[in-house]
């Protein structure tokens, strides 16, 4: 172990590192990186399992820097541990178009960043989630392949924030104890003092939570590490507050609210050099401190991972291949071949079904066929239903696949985004649609992060009746179809629900929005086999009798209403073919000729979705015609609902027939 | 006080006219109205200072049923105390298209519902806002006419959401000694028992945040009501942990998960009545029972609103009349003057400024003028800069009209709606664009209350610079313009910002959206004086050269690309328009005449906005161009970013130079 003098120069390289990169991209976050300086070293060069050879290596500890802005400290730890990704010109571009030392740190696991950071609380939860996967998986592998801590560095910015009490909360029930939280408690904020906005005591708000909490000096390299050893020692999660400085080593903002996020001149970096006793040029370290840090980030974990290739390389090919499956978040041969036969099942039987009762089913179905499902809800399993195959998992038992979230829809989106991240498990959460906002930033997360998370709406319209405008989607079609590389999905019937899986399953290069029905939607009548019709996007289910002058287009439970409305139109000898819609994005994607086949600009077009017109004139063109919502809904049986806001096959053809030429 | 008996009756009231309207209209949720009824008839028949003949006195106490899914048990209490707009037929009517007992509370002050709940923790989060401003309007009007409790009925799900921790911390922090919870403590969710998925100890987390924790027996109304004055007496906020059975009284469901949202059949009623001996018809409460009711509810309090009445009258003209108008919530005479002199400094100084720099010079301009004015942010006052004149509201000194809300978006959104639905103040609260997403599932209920919350955003686009995709809004501007009774506006300069405020402040009918950009932006060279042009949502800021062959379309910072872009088209001998359009909520309300003069559809059309086209569509038709992000931003240079995703002044021209006839 280095002496104390050198422990203390490793520390001021990441101070030296941060300080000339912030100084030189003329903005960034010093506070974090100068205050946090001997937390990083301790656990990078003490304690962190992970090898910068192999950034990936599926057992390697998973650190999660959660207050983001203060991204230079982990790209200086991953510069001084040797990630080859990280080389001396990635630091000198930090916040460099083209440079992945961007402002906030954003996922490259081979660079060793394990998550997108910066929105405060996001970064916790994906830890908590990273430590959910490393529980199960090390039920289903055991601890020879799996068995390694989650740790995050957190400021009281993540604490503040609501979803941090929410994966506290579950994170002690589910007595998570390989997660350490290492809290910067620096008592200040970017308004000064946190005496300004809280008054809590944080360490007794964990503690009801049943956590371990424990404290140090957070300069003090070897009393962090000491901490470390008594969070790794005991069964509970742990919270070690560490007390710091804020800007430590920056005499004109050490301590002060401007360290938070000020800018740094180079009369900064002259003061920090001689109060540091740091006489090395930009971007320089010395070399026996990079030697101590590569021998601490690195070689001290050389036997551990040898031991681990050889307790892998010892195992049956096939729970190796299976490892190594899940591992690279590959799903396993034949789930394709499950569901088409879930799906031509559902089309031979031809029944109405509430499609959130048709995605549990399939879910259900699939949990043989991809052992990996980790499915879970948030105090919605009644009527989401989600559970089926599937045993809780819980603190006494971790080989169960399904997370009672408790309500606490936000902590299920990002420990979800920690769950895929992690890899080796797929995470589906299911909820109403409603309270997809309440998880709307870690949705924003999974699209910017393009992490594969499946996300089960239920109650998606006025469909449900009467609980009235609190709990009917109007607007949430629209803002989720405006979250870029999020994949929006809302089946016309079961069919379409097992298609819509299927797609939900093939998209590893983001999340997706599953939008399902808590009413029954009649089948829509087509015959088992043939291709996955919803991988176009939109298809036209019912083509017009005749030469076609209407195009009428639905989506989820308004496509029957199209189909009716089609009926009436073809009586009035007026050609109309019903085109099932169930994702934009998908359609979009599809070339010219397709689209203008299957919605031709030359006809007639009218939608009708039980939800805002906001988006559609894409599709129908400002002329076209819209039968939907206008505003909020309202309390009282769905039937009645529907007429009350217009939304009929009458409608419909009354919006066709004021389209057509005379 | 009525006997043991009788208040025992009081309670089953409540009980049987909850179910049998639930069980009238098949559905509802029977678990809160049930087990909460002791507790209720505690609060509302000898503590709640009420008046049932005057239902919006402004120093009533405020009461939020903030686990709203127990509608009934509001709507039984309300019945019986005895407020008009509840007559029995309105209980028999629930969750009825047209009647106002909805399937969640929805707000009617008039009819004694102060706020819409359903969502979880919307409620508790709004009562600790009425707690502030009551706090704040009492050091403003004194103890004579401001002196009320707010009380919150709350369940384990509100406690459970994240927004409930931020404002449990911040209302300890606050000492907000008037407000008190009652937590529905039955240990049971929609998923079952609490075990599944929370083992915190509650009163410890309350306590680590400087509450006052009690407990008591919820099924006995003299023990509620002895910890209701127990609360009273506490300085600090107070949570009252009362013990219950969910669904008590109900043999088949009491105590089961089932109860709480489970169908009541008509045996269910039988048996309810002979177990707890009601003999009396549906919808019928016995006399005696009625009249304990109204006396408990509505005569208990006549001698203090008798007093309060003498007070007032009292009180010097201009100060009473200053306290009804604000209490009406009508702005001062005199503002829009103040404010336009604001606009005419501003137009006649020309300078390029950060749009959120403007907006908090105006808000500080203001503070004389709009003396309810309340602002506030999240941890964010150094670049949101909308402290300005005011002091900080705190524990010690409720006259300050600046709430460090710390980093808590979500609460400061509802507590903005406590704030406003209490009225008395105007709220107003800054943060970053991104941000918003954190508060969202206030903003949909501000606007489903149609609450005058003015939410100010900074940092709306990539214009931000080197923060990168974390931090640039893309998707917001489409997203918050989805959301119905939404004024989205964002204001091209300062001229404009002023504009824009204005139409903030006179929107007294929902919430707003003011979208402000941290850089800064040119002034468009309007003249002082005249008409608000932003009030009709976009406008000709140049009119053509020629016969208009192209129309561009910007909004706030793009709006300056837009105008450089008319030169060179202009140069080109193409005669361009350019027009600012703050806002599409306003302009839609145009009449048609206005929009084709402002946007003609004969000519080429183009917007220009850094953010997505999602919705834009309706502007410039399916073949219209437009110039902005297709996806989520990048960490570098602001200047290097508007390049590198082509939202330049040439790619504007050559966006209308491909649309133009050959």
């Amino acid at each position: 172990m280095p002496d104390a003098q050198l422990t203390a120069r490793m520390a001021d390289a990441i101070r030296f590192l941060s300080l000339d990169a912030i100084e030189r991209a003329t903005d960034g976050h010093p506070g974090a990186p100068l205050g946090c300086a001997e937390i990083a070293t301790a656990l990078f060069t003490r304690h962190l399992k992970c090898n910068p050879a192999d950034p990936e290596w599926p057992d390697r500890d998973r650190f999660v820097l959660s207050n983001g802005h203060g991204s230079m400290l982990l790209y200086s730890v991953l510069h001084l541990a040797g990630y080859a990704g990280m080389p001396i010109e990635q630091i000198r571009a930090f916040r460099e178009l083209g440079s992945h030392t961007h402002g906030h740190p954003e996922i490259a696991p081979e660079h060793g960043i394990e998550a997108t950071t910066g929105p405060l609380g996001q970064g916790i939860a994906n830890a908590v989630g990273m430590a959910v996967a490393e529980a199960r998986l090390a039920a289903e592998f055991g601890s020879d392949l799996v068995d390694h801590h989650t740790y995050a560095l957190v400021g009281d910015g993540c604490l503040q924030e609501g979803i941090a009490h929410e994966v506290i909360s579950l994170a002690g029930h589910l007595q998570l104890g390989k997660l350490v939280f290492l809290w910067d408690d620096n008592r200040i904020t970017d308004d000064g003092s946190i005496d300004l906005s809280i008054s809590e005591d944080v360490g007794a708000r964990f503690r009801a939570a049943n956590w371990h909490v424990t404290e140090c000096d957070g300069h003090d390299v070897d009393a962090v590490s000491a901490a470390i050893d008594r969070a790794k020692a005991d069964p509970r999660p742990s919270l070690i507050a560490c007390r710091t400085i804020i800007g430590r080593g920056l005499p004109r903002l050490e301590g002060q609210r401007g360290a938070h996020g000020g800018r740094v001149f180079d009369t900064d970096l002259a003061e920090a050099r001689a109060a540091r006793g740091w006489d090395h040029p930009a971007f320089t370290v010395p070399e026996e401190v990079g030697a101590a840090w590569r021998a601490g980030a690195g070689e001290r974990n050389r036997p551990a991972y040898a031991a681990w290739e050889s307790r892998r390389a010892a195992l049956p090919e096939a729970t190796r291949k299976e490892f190594e499956r899940v591992s690279a978040a590959r799903l396993p041969e034949g789930w394709r071949e499950a569901l088409r036969a879930v799906r031509d099942r559902l089309a031979g039987a031809g029944e109405a079904r509430a499609s959130i009762e048709v995605s549990a089913e399939i879910v259900g179905a699939l949990a043989d066929a991809i052992p990996e499902l980790f499915s879970g809800a948030p105090d919605l399993e009644g009527p989401t239903k989600h559970k089926q195959a599937f045993a809780a998992f819980t603190a006494g038992d971790r080989s169960g696949r399904y997370l009672h979230y408790g309500i606490r829809e936000h902590a299920m989106g990002s420990m979800m985004n920690g769950i895929a991240a992690h890899r080796g498990l797929v995470p589906v959460g299911a909820t109403y649609l409603v309270f997809s906002d309440y998880m709307r930033p870690s949705l924003r997360m999974a699209a910017l992060m393009r992490l594969p998370v499946i996300t089960v709406y239920s109650h998606d319209s006025i469909g449900i009746g009467r609980n009235g405008p609190t709990h009917q989607p109007v607007e949430y079609l629209a803002s989720l179809r405006a979250i870029p590389n999020m994949l929006v999905l809302r089946p016309a019937d079961a069919t379409e629900t097992a298609e819509c899986w299927e797609l939900a399953l093939a998209n590893r290069e983001g999340p997706t929005s599953l939008i399902c029905s808590r009413q029954a939607l009649p089948a829509l009548g087509r015959p088992a086999g043939g291709e996955n019709r919803c991988a176009r996007g939109a298809y036209v289910v019912a083509e017009a009798d005749g030469e076609r002058r209407v195009t009428l287009i639905g989506t989820g439970s308004e496509v029957a209403l199209a189909l009716a409305a089609r009926e009436t139109l073809q009586a009035q000898g007026v050609p109309t073919a019903v085109v099932s819609m169930p994702s934009w994005e998908l359609f979009a994607e599809q070339d010219a000729a397709y689209r203008d086949r299957t919605i031709p600009r030359g006809t007639v077009r009218v939608a009708v979705e039980a939800a805002l017109r906001f988006g559609w004139d894409r599709w129908i063109g400002e002329d076209g015609g819209f039968v939907g919502m206008t505003g909020f809904g309202a309390s009282g049986p769905a039937d009645e609902l529907f007429r009350h806001f217009g939304i009929t096959a009458e409608a419909v053809v009354e919006a066709a027939r004021a389209r057509l030429p005379i």
